[in-house]
């Protein structure tokens, strides 16, 4: 019998079992394999409504070695879901929140749940889940633990891994470690979830998971800044830090060029700060007096611009305003350029200047003409640098371009990826990161969760020379 | 050739190589054996001035099967460091803080630093290292990163866990793995750092940290609270940080007979706050601007007290009243009682008060006459039980008490170690707050990484039955 029957039959036996619905083949599961990137051509696509269910359908394939990848939202960028050849295991039918407690301050949701409906269902119930992310419709809280997110308030709330409590995961062989531990402290034996976060499916399968929440923050204070130099930009941050004992959520940067490309029309008629200034910061503080922290938070500004570290400034005076300034730090990635590379770093923030000027520089002499906008979430010293293409631009320049900026990355010792993950497509260059004794103890890790390799194979560790599996 | 001489002929070898201060033997070694705990009778302490001396030193041994301890300040209370059997590395030799950077914000440091050594460091250069534990003095880098320590500050900056960007470390075979990252965001693969924070030695040995500083908060608004049920403790958290806007940092929480200890003679000659209510609460903001700070404080804790939430308050006038209001915390734990039982355990807030009751109930009916107190980081769900002993209290007894604490916490779905670790001590009870799945997953990195069993052997893991080796 070869592998296609293998399939033929265990498809049959999964739908007699849990229903016609529960797994996809064909064109229908083809339908499924699209997303903010390529997720390849799935043997099938299996939806499971329970961890029981999910270590069943696993182990009904991996048993005879045929591999699993997981999907979440499929908002990935950097090939983690490709699923040709293997069987996708779609959370699509796992998506509720199970429960939010308010004193113990926790909420336990499944894989399939989005960020987005986990973040409202806090809300409702006075509490706040920090993570936010452009993503946050579509991507899933599996897919967010396994990639450890990041987003726009990592400055204060740390990544997706400081809000995770515990994890219920499937491994190769089917066990479920169910380890939804509700604790802020436990220090009991390895932390093993914290294996799983960040692993990109690679050593088992997220299934559910138990969050920290805080105590619900109505209290939002933005400001867009104009600065000189990028030693302001680095000042700034600590000066805020301190002034705002805690408050400051946001600390997000644009570089002129992408300033005046995400505030020119077609973006919009005119800019909110005028251009002419080299960076313009974008700052949130989230507290739970909108008054006090709003005189508070004009009172730092306004004791640092007379230092001189500010050269402009406008204080949102309503939501609208608010969203408004960050109507033009999400433009500033997209419109103008597209189509084009983008590729996630981050770097010491005392490096960024040279850094830039040293990548702009190589860009345009390997590419004239291109044109490179960068914005970041600069108090985390994560940059995203986004380079122009022609219409009809190859893979192959695309991957040239992309190669160049890990380059540079790697020279000022910078990661190769502060968000975004490694996957299939930055699996070559993980050594620009990681040292050849990191990857060693990765790959042992690997043997001992999967030793068959059939967890998401083939991403996030490079290929062994000589070897068929990792 | 016998152990004893294997082990003369390396200590003769490593003298000749590294000096004669470089290894202890004998007396010598025992001498070094003494902490807060018992350390043990090591077969030798090796005295490492670097990394690369660290590997030649330990690799010396464990080829020859010759299992290793690591031992930093020597504060640890489960049995973690007992090197009996086995050669101690001390870092005693290795303090150095190698570089401090405010604009990245990070700091260098070497295993056997102090966390005060390192915190002076940071706070010269105008940052902060929020690590704040009563053992600070002698607990080293590589010790609170090995035990994931916790503190008086959880709250608002995490664990050691949170304050790690990279680790380096020296397996068991030797080889180093050196990943001192200085980046706050870094997804590219297995972030093994993890896996090395609160492994107690048993997966390799920490020699440098690469740790995350903050901005010097040099603000300090600190009261102490009076509350007369423990829902009252719950919500008050939740109000502190909702209207501090993240400048909690610190709130710990007495029990009234602890409290009434510890403000009692000989402690003390008189409360700060009368005697009869249910709970004191300390409280503690840290911040940037100090008259600013102190009235957003006092102004929150009054609006609180309206609401009857708080029944009593007094706000420190001056530092040295601060101060005045730690050592009340600082006591509540130790002198009257002595001598005891004190186990470390953490909680959902919302059982606590009915986990209390139970406790004592049970402890007063095996134990009649015997006092219990109880102090907490509270913010973190953490309480810290001592249970008086008789002076010619056998172990049997101490470890009768220890175990029904552990029991009664098991039953709550509590963590039999909170911030202490397991050690020697509790790896026999590790299945009360892991299930048998999740140590499974901890013997498969245990075996992946430290295959002939020789880092630090015996701890964490639950000894597997009918194997001597774990």
């Amino acid at each position: 019998m070869g592998e296609a029957d293998d399939i033929t039959v265990m498809v049959a036996a999964l739908r007699g079992k849990f229903g016609a619905a529960s797994v996809l083949t064909g064109e229908d599961a083809q339908a499924q394999a699209h997303g903010w990137s390529d997720f390849g051509t799935p043997l099938a696509v299996v939806r499971p409504r329970s961890t029981a269910e999910t270590a069943e359908m696993l182990l009904a394939f991996t048993e005879k070695g045929v591999p699993i990848v997981p999907w979440g939202g499929k908002t990935g960028l950097v090939g983690g879901g490709s699923a040709t050849g293997a069987v996708a295991i779609s959370f699509d039918r796992m998506a509720v929140v199970e429960m939010i407690d308010s004193v113990d301050r926790i909420m336990l949701v499944e894989a399939g749940c989005t960020v987005q409906a986990a973040s409202e269902a806090a809300e409702a119930k006075g509490m706040f889940f920090p993570l936010d992310l452009g993503s946050g419709g579509s991507a899933t809280i599996g897919g967010v633990v396994s990639t450890n997110a990041g987003g726009l308030r990592v400055l204060r709330f740390g990544m997706m891994r400081e809000q995770v409590l515990g994890l219920e995961v499937v491994l190769a062989d089917g066990s479920i470690v169910s380890a939804l531990h509700p604790l802020m402290k436990n220090n009991t034996g390895y932390d093993i979830k914290q294996l799983f976060i960040g692993a990109e499916g690679t050593l088992g399968v997220v299934t559910r998971a138990m969050l920290r929440l805080r105590p619900a923050l109505p209290s939002r204070s933005t400001a867009l800044l104009g600065l000189n130099s990028f030693a302001h930009v680095a000042t700034l941050l600590v000066e805020l830090e301190r002034r705002l004992g805690g408050m400051l959520s946001t600390y997000e940067l644009m570089w002129a060029e992408t300033y005046r490309m995400a505030t020119s029309p077609p973006s919009r008629p005119r800019p909110i700060l005028p251009n002419g200034y080299g960076y313009y910061v974008l700052v949130e503080a989230m507290g739970g007096d909108q008054d006090a922290d709003r005189e508070r938070f004009e009172a730092a500004l306004a004791e640092i611009m007379e230092s001189g570290i500010i050269a402009d400034a406008v204080v949102a005076q309503s939501e609208r305003e608010a969203d408004d300034m960050w109507s033009v730090r999400h433009d500033g990635e997209l419109t103008e350029l597209a189509p084009f590379v983008a590729v996630d770093v981050s770097l010491r923030v005392s490096v960024i200047a040279e850094y830039v000027d040293t990548l702009r520089a190589e860009i345009e002499a390997l590419w004239p003409g291109s044109r490179t906008a960068l914005v970041g979430h600069i108090g985390d010293g994560n940059i995203h640098v986004v380079v122009s293409l022609e219409k009809d631009d190859t893979a192959d320049r695309r991957k040239a371009i992309s190669e160049a900026v890990m380059n540079c990355t790697a020279r000022f010792q910078g990661s190769i990826s502060a968000e975004h993950g490694i996957g299939l497509d930055k699996r070559n260059y993980l050594s620009m990161s990681r040292s050849a004794a990191e990857i060693e103890v990765m790959r042992a890790i690997k043997r001992a969760l999967d030793p068959r390799n059939l967890m998401n194979p083939g991403k996030v560790l490079p290929p062994v020379p000589g070897k068929v599996c990792a």
